[in-house]
């Protein structure tokens, strides 16, 4: 059995997804199919790598993940797949995969040329359904990475916020807001912790102040604000019961101060 | 083969769906697993309940149906094994299994306490993925429900309105307004049906009323308000071609009115 | 292995295709299920149509595919099975079926009336679970077509807007509007570059006049109108980064004009 993750900016009004399935399953007709999102925010590549980095890690390994968002479609960018030792991912050169790259310590980047393992027509405008959905399913009947072309170095790495250590605590950034409103920042857990340890700390996110991390949402009152950490290892501004960014008007890349005394 | 459905208030723009099928797959790799909803209003427990409601009956014997509607994620709430004859029903204690506790009369409730079915690290805000996955992989696996935790009695019942017949009729609620806008309300086919036999009779809701139930939406004219005995067996009000509930003006927990001669 | 494709105007909030699901794996588990949309603009037929245009000659060979837009539902319409060589389509006979009837040339159409492949009581307002689902099952289990009903000839071909072909060029029509706004004429590929052959060519949309097709999105700068020949074999009016349709401000059944010299 093999599994195959899609994530795209498709949406699912079209049919753009399934037809990359019947595309699948047409090759590989034992794949399981997973979907990690398709709502992506059209052509917001930054927002699909974050998205695709919450998942990867637990699906079974030998899953391909197939990432498709995609605005050079059709133009000279490459195709992609990176192998690492618990799975494979296929989408274009665009920094989609940034979050891999920057995560995972051993890997291998293949530029795809091989025009066997592709649709013998390839539309100029949906690589997703002639490209890359073919490459995965080839993968998953067990095709050698090497055979798909020749392996590269150059490829796009993409933009992967970070923040900044410094004598006054951290510096971060919202790096995500999720379909609750809650406010997800590029603090790591491990991070967060070291820097805040035996220390008071304040957490600054446009005019809120807080002074704990708490276990539960539910530890406060419904409707205020807190912080958490969250289901990604992440520091997370919340509202209990409601949407933090809404309360907040806060946006993705908006500041996130951590202050030791 | 077994079958397990999700649902959940999660949404489909974040890869949370998608990862707990990846947890699901990496514990039972044949589980055939099925979307139920996952667009529930965030934290609205009663929606999500009754959506499972119209889902559950209509799947093969041994599904294990997860409900995560789950604002209390992290706190004192248990995670709950609901068995009946038919199925298991696997998520938090807190009223999501409303609909299945009011219609199973062969029902038993476990406290899922034993570590071994979940992941090994439980973060604060991913039950669905860390808990209710997992323990929903194994009961597909085989795993019995009484190796879980304990029987429990002191579950939360939650809410399910119900229609008062009276003298003069029934008086129920609006429970639910689908895709289409159409009006579902509590009041159950047979109640209907028993009510009004033999009698003329007026269903009033907001400004609208109408004395008889229509076989189809087109037996009225485009645009034209009518009353319908639905598909989970309630009594419906609906525009043919067009939105009743936009129409109307209505929302859930509003009146509907049955007024007998 | 039998795949299952479904399409309808459900959404994704309530658990109408869910339900449906599971009433194929209970009656044909190795079923395996693709979404193709369940967010076709409800009761637009037209729309439905399109979109199942685009996606069914991408699956394998033997595939079912169910179609509900079904606004007549409960009503007189008939339901249908449609077979071809390569798959076969259940649904509504109101015209859902309407770009296959107009592409392929080998057709058989059955009224589907043997109760005994429906589920055993109907709703009014839920053919979607109680026949076009168990339908779709059955076919995938292996009963053959003829077992289902009487063939027909007069089902209802529906509606496929037609490019218009003339001394100065081509009227065509706005035909479909993408997820990204990408703007999907009628006008084939075949037809536009015969038409054009070693002339010079003005393509008109609104306030737009474009005198070449470009071959990816990004041969244009970022927030400029563009045509391109699209996945579906298509002239599509784009704008490189964003969304034509809001650009430009069109709409499905608007004209697209090619002008020759």
């Amino acid at each position: 059995m093999s599994v195959i993750t899609l994530l795209t900016d498709f949406g699912l009004r079209d049919a753009f997804v399934g037809t990359m399935k019947g595309v699948i399953l047409g090759i590989c007709p034992e794949a399981r199919i997973v979907d990690l999102s398709h709502e992506i925010t059209p052509q917001r590549i930054e927002e699909g790598a974050f998205v695709l980095r919450t998942a990867y890690p637990y699906f079974p390994v030998g899953t391909v993940h197939v990432a498709v968002v995609d605005p050079g479609v059709g133009g000279a960018r490459r195709a992609l797949i990176v192998e690492t030792p618990g799975c494979r991912f296929v989408g274009p050169d665009n920094g989609i995969f940034a979050h891999v790259y920057a995560r995972e310590t051993d890997i291998r980047v293949v530029s795809v040329t091989e025009p066997r393992f592709m649709l013998p027509e390839i539309s100029n405008t949906f690589h997703g359904r002639d490209v890359f959905a073919p490459v995965a399913a080839h993968l998953a009947l067990g095709a050698p990475v090497s055979d798909f072309g020749p392996e590269i170095a150059d490829y796009d790495a993409g933009t992967v916020t970070k923040p900044v250590a410094h004598e006054g605590g951290i510096t971060g950034h919202v790096l995500h807001i999720d379909r609750f409103g809650n406010i997800i920042s590029d603090i790591g857990e491990s991070l967060f912790l070291e820097t805040t340890r035996e220390k008071r700390f304040r957490i600054r996110l446009a005019e809120v102040v807080l002074d704990r991390v708490c276990a539960s949402y539910d530890e406060v009152a419904d409707g205020a604000v807190l912080a958490i950490l969250d289901s990604a290892g992440l520091l997370e501004i919340a509202v209990n019961g409601g949407s933090a960014a809404e309360t907040l008007g806060v946006s993705t890349g908006d500041r996130v101060e951590v202050v030791v005394e």
